[in-house]
C-alpha cells in the first residue's frame, strides 16, 4: 500500500490530461466506494465523479438514503465494499461498530478514515487506529478530514492543502481541524490585553478625573470618544510589535556573529504571528478612521461648536476668530500624515491577501513590504498630535501621562532599532552574516560556500 | 475516444513532472492542431505550447494571418489536420461550412468544439451536434467554451473549472457562458424591488407630505437624504433574508423529525443565493456609511446649523444649549453600534473572498460566520435610532409607520427564530437529527450508523 | 535529459494521485539532492518532502548546518551527490568554485541552477552558463529562481507560475526576478508626472496668487486642500487613460478595415498596462474620498463656519440664511454622483483581484467591466462641480483655467469616442472587422471563415 506522506492538492490528478484523448480506447475509470451518505459523503462523491472516477455508496438503507450525486450507485455496505478496493469512511466514529462485523469483506482493502471528533482527547486512541483495530485485515489511511463538505461543494479547494498521513500521525491530524485560528491566538490576546488596559486607563483619566475634580458628567464619552482614543493607540502598538521581533533578531545575529544558531522559542513564536498582528492593527486603524469620520455629526461635537459661537457673541470675545496659520498647518499636517498612514496600512493589508501576495515576485514583495514606512508615518502622526500639549501641566492629570504618549514608546524603539540596522557598517555585517559568514569560524576553503 | 466527463482544472497536466528529468531521452511532445487564428485560437495555442505540446494552426491564409505564438507552425487547414489527431475548432459556427468539404481529412480525428453563440436558441441544434453532422467520421467533443481568450492570456485559470462534455450535453454547455450571474439574479431582483418600494414610500412620507401639508419644497432630499434612508433599510432586510432560510430549514427538520427529506424547491433556491444576498447587503451598507460621512459637508446640514445658532442669538433662547447627557449617550451608542456593525459586515465580506474563505479550516469558517452577531448589532442600531421617536404622533405621518420600523420586522423575526434554535432542548434535538437520527424510525442495529 | 520548456505550476505533480493506492507495493520515492542549507534550500526541501520525494542535503558542515526539514538527510557534498541524479544548486554564484573540484562526482547528473544575482549585468555570462562551464559533464537546467523561500514556506504557490528553461534562455530568466513591477512602471510614471504638474499648477493658482494679489498667507492649504484637488484630478485622468487606447484601437481598425495588422508598439504597451492605470486611479480616488470625509473636522473649515455666523450676527446680514433649493439640489447631486462613482470604482477594483476575476465567466466579466459607466459618472461629478463657476471671471486667476477644467478634457474625449463607437453603423462595421471581415479582401469561398 502506498501511503502518500504529506500535503498536496487534491482533485486535480490527471483530470484533463489531454494525452489519452488521442488513444483509441479509453480504460474504464476506477470504481471508488464511499461509506456514509451524509453531507461529506455526498460532496466527496460529487468531486470524485467530476474527477472521472466511478463512485458507489454503501448505505444501511440503499433505497431511502436521500439525494446522491448523479451518476453514482448505491448498494448495501457489503456489496459496495466488494466492488472497490479503496473505501472512504464518511461515518462518525461512534458508529464504527458495524465495520467490525464487516471485517471479512474489508480484508485487503484500503480504508480512508475521514472522521473528526468534536473535542480533543475524548478517546484514548485516534479514530484511525481504532478503525485499524476493528478491521485488522485492511490498510487504514488517515486523511482528507481537514476538508469540509462546504468547501468540497463550493469548489473552494484551489490553494487548499489536504493531508494524507500514516496511522502513526493520525492523532495529530485528527486534532488539526479542531484548532481554532492557532496563529491568531497570541496576537488576539495581546490586542485584547492592550485594549482593556488603555480603556481603563483612559476611563480614569478622561471620565473619572473630570467627575471627581471638576464635577462634570462626561460619561457619554465612553461610547465613541474613548474608543477613538483606544483603537489608534492599540493599533500603533500592534503595528510596532510586528516589526520589533525583526529588530531583535537582527541584533541577536549581530551579537552572536552567526545565523546558524536557533532563535529562542519565544522569538520564533512571535515572528510566526507577525502577519496576524499586522491585520489586527489594520482592523483597529480602520475602526479609528470610521470613528474620526463620524465625529462632526456627533451631538456633543455640534453642541460644543454652537456653544463656542454663542459664548463668543455674548461675551464679545474675538480671540478664537483670529485665524492661526500655525494651528492650521499643524492640524492639516496631522490629518495628512494620518491619511497617508491609513493608505499605506490598506496597501499592506491588500498584499497580505493570499491571491495578491502570491502573484508578486519576491523582489516586489520585499519592496511593497512598506511596513516600516507605515510605522514611521503613523508614529509621526502621533507625535504631531501631541506637539503643543506635552509641556502643558494640564496634560498630566493626576500625574499620569496621556495615552498617546504611552503608545509612542514601542514604535519609537522599533524605529530607532531599524535606523541602527540601516547604518552602513551594521548593515554590511548583517548581510554577511545572513549569507552564511560567521565571526568565530576559521575561514577554510569550503567555508566560502554561502547559501541562498 | 476518451470523453472526459465532468469538470477539472486545465493546463496543469504533467507540467513540471520532475520524474522524466532523470530519464535518458525525452519523448517528442504530441502535436495538437488549432483551426482559427482569432484571439481564442492564439491564446489557447500559447497555453498549449507552454504546457509542452507542439501546436500547428490551420488557416485559410497561412501566410498573412497575423501574429501567432512563438514556436507554433501555421499551414493550410488540410495540412494542419493531417499532422495531428486532436483538432481544436476555434471558428464561429456560421463558418463551419468549409469543414464539410474537409470531412475526408478529418475522419478518425477528435474535434473539440469551442464555439459559443451570442444568444440562446438561435439554432435548432447545438453547435457541436451540427459539427458532428457535417463531419460524421470524426469524434466531436464539446468543451472549453467557458474559457475566455482574456482569461487564457492572463493566466486567470487557477481555481477555474473547465468543462468537457459529451455530445448529448453539448446544448446545455453551450448555454452556460450565456448565463449572466445566474446565482445573482434572485438576490438582485429582491434588492431592486425593496429599494424601489422604500424609495417611493419615503418620497411620499418625507417629500410629498411636507409639500402638501406644510407647503415646503424639500425635494432636494431625494438625492442624498432619501438614499441614506433607503440603503440601510434594504441592507438590513437583505442581511436578515440571508439567515431566514437557515431558520426555516431548522424548524422544518424539527417538524419532520428527519433530515432525509428534501427541502421544498423554493427553500433550496433561496439557500443557494445567501452569499450573494449578503454581498448585496454589504454593498448597500457601504453606501450608507459613505452617505453618512458626507452628511456634515452638505449645504442643507450646514445651513440648518447656522440657522440654529442665529435663531438662538436673535431670540435669546437657551434650551438647545443645555447639554443633554442622555441625548449624547443615545446618539453615541447609536453610532458605536453602527460602526461595530459595519466592521463585522466588512469581515463577513472578506471571508467570502474565494482566496480568504478557501484558506480557513472548516471550524474557523464556522466560527467567523459572524452573520447572526452582525444582524443582531445592526438591528440594535436600528432600534436605538427610533427609541425616542416611536411614541411621538408626528412620527406617523398620514398614519404610516416610518421606514426604519418596517425594516426591523424581518430581522427581529430571524433573531427570534435563532434564539429559539439556541435553546438547549431544541438545539439537542436538532443536532441529533442532523447526525442522522430520525424520530419515526425504529432503531435497528444498522440504524446506528450516522454519517458525517 | 528532458528540459521542460515553458511555464507551469509546480508542487502538484502526482501528489494525491489516488491510483497507486490500490496497488500492492509502493515504489521507493525518488531521492533528490539539494546543495545549500540556506532559507531557499530548506524551504525547497520541505516542499519536495511533502510532495513525496526523499531529500538529501549536501553541506560543507553536515553536522552543524542549522535546522533542516524533518525527514531529510544531510551529508557531505560528495556523498549527497552520489545518492541522487537530480541536484538543486541553492548556493550563491560567488561560491560555485567548489563545484569545479567536484566535477567528477557530478558527471551525468542534472543540475538545477536556482541562483539569482543582485543586479543586472554584473557577470559576463548567466550563472547557469558559468555552472555548465565549471561542470561540463553535467546537464545544467536553469529554473525555479523566480520562487522565493518565503512563498515556498507559506504555500503561496497556487496560481504561481514557475519557469524551467534551457541554458540558452538562462540569462533572460535570471533577469526576471530583478524586474520590479515591470507593468507598473509606465502607469506610475504617468501618475507621478500628472501629480507633480497639477500640484505646482494649483500651488501657483491657489496659494501664490492669493499671496501676491491679495496678500493672504494661505500656505496651510498645501497639506490637505491641494491634495484633495490634485488626487481627484489625476484619478479621473488616469481612469480616462485606461479607456482611451481601446477607443484609439477601435478607430484604427475601422480606418484600416482589418484586424489582421498589428497595432503600433506604443499602443500595445499602453493597452498592457490598463489594469495598473485603473488601480492607481482607484487608489487616488480612495485618497480623495478620505480627504473629503476629513474636511468638516479641519480647523480652517470650522473657523470659516464660525466666522460666517459671527459676521452674520454682527452685520445683521440675512442673505446667507435664505435656503437656496437650487444650491441644495446642485450640491447633493454632486455628492450623489461622487458616491456612486466611488462605489463603481471599488467594484472595478474588486473584480481585478485575481481570485474574484478568475471566478467570473467571460460574459460576466465583460458585463462587470463597468469602466465606461464609472468614467461617465465621475466625469459628470466633475462637470457639476464647475457648473456655476465656469462663467465667473474670478475663476480664471492670472488667465489660467482651474484644475478641474483641465482634468475634464481627456475623459470627455474618451466618452465621445465611446459614444461614436456605440453608433449602430460604426458598431456593425467594427463587429464584422473583429469577426475577421476585411474591407479590401476579395471574398473567396474560404474567406468566409472567421475566427473566435
Amino acid at each position: 500500500m502506498t501511503v502518500v506522506n504529506g500535503t498536496s492538492e487534491m482533485m486535480k490528478p490527471e483530470s484533463v490530461s489531454l494525452h489519452p484523448l488521442g488513444a483509441a480506447a479509453a480504460p474504464v475509470p476506477e470504481m471508488l466506494c464511499i461509506f456514509g451518505t451524509g453531507d461529506l459523503g455526498r460532496s466527496l462523491g460529487l468531486r470524485l465523479l467530476q474527477s472521472g472516477y466511478r463512485v458507489v455508496y454503501g448505505s444501511r438503507r440503499p433505497h431511502s438514503c436521500g439525494p446522491l450525486p448523479q451518476g453514482s450507485q448505491v448498494m448495501s455496505h457489503e456489496a459496495a465494499a466488494q466492488s472497490a478496493s479503496l473505501i472512504f469512511i464518511c461515518v462518525h466514529r461512534e458508529h464504527y461498530g458495524f465495520l467490525e462485523t464487516m471485517a471479512p469483506h474489508l480484508a485487503g482493502k484500503v480504508l480512508v478514515d475521514l472522521s473528526n471528533n468534536l473535542k480533543k482527547g475524548i478517546y484514548p486512541e485516534p479514530n484511525a487506529a481504532y478503525l485499524q483495530r476493528l478491521v485488522p485485515g485492511a490498510a487504514v489511511v488517515k486523511g482528507l478530514n481537514t476538508l469540509s463538505a462546504w468547501a468540497l461543494q463550493n469548489g473552494l479547494l484551489a490553494g487548499k492543502q489536504v493531508y494524507l498521513w500514516s496511522l502513526s500521525a493520525a492523532g495529530e491530524l485528527e486534532d488539526f481541524p479542531l484548532q481554532l485560528f492557532p496563529e491568531w491566538r497570541l496576537p488576539l490576546r495581546v490586542a485584547v490585553g492592550l485594549t482593556a488596559f488603555f480603556f481603563f486607563y483612559l476611563v480614569i483619566r478622561d471620565v473619572i478625573y473630570g467627575y471627581v475634580e471638576q464635577d462634570k458628567d462626561i460619561s457619554y464619552r465612553i461610547m465613541v470618544s474613548l474608543a477613538n482614543k483606544v483603537f489608534p493607540i492599540v493599533s500603533l502598538i500592534m503595528l510596532a510589535l510586528c516589526y520589533l521581533p525583526g529588530g531583535i533578531a537582527a541584533f541577536l545575529q549581530l551579537y552572536r556573529g552567526t545565523k546558524y544558531r536557533r532563535f529562542p522559542d519565544w522569538l520564533d513564536r512571535w515572528m510566526l504571528c507577525r502577519k496576524q498582528m499586522g491585520l489586527i492593527a489594520l482592523g483597529l486603524a480602520f475602526l479609528h478612521v470610521i470613528h474620526t469620520f463620524m465625529t462632526p455629526t456627533r451631538y456633543s461635537v455640534r453642541h460644543k461648536l454652537i456653544t463656542l459661537v454663542v459664548d463668543e457673541m455674548k461675551n464679545n470675545k474675538t480671540t478664537p476668530f483670529y485665524f492661526d496659520n500655525t494651528e492650521a498647518w499643524g492640524q492639516d499636517s496631522f490629518y495628512a500624515l494620518g491619511i497617508l498612514g491609513f493608505f499605506l496600512y490598506v496597501l499592506l493589508g491588500l498584499t497580505s491577501l493570499p491571491s495578491v501576495g502570491g502573484s508578486l515576485s519576491w523582489r516586489e514583495f520585499n519592496f511593497i513590504q512598506l511596513g516600516h514606512l507605515t510605522l514611521f508615518i503613523c508614529t509621526a502622526h502621533g507625535y504631531i498630535y501631541g506637539w503643543n500639549k506635552f509641556l502643558r501641566p494640564s496634560t498630566y492629570k493626576w500625574y499620569t501621562p496621556p495615552g498617546y504618549m504611552l503608545c509612542l514608546i514601542v514604535p519609537s524603539v522599533v524605529l530607532v532599532l531599524k535606523a541602527l540596522v540601516l547604518l552602513p557598517c551594521v548593515d554590511r555585517t548583517l548581510t554577511r552574516i545572513r549569507q552564511g559568514w560567521e565571526r568565530n569560524q576559521p575561514t577554510e576553503e569550503i567555508g566560502k560556500v554561502t547559501n541562498l
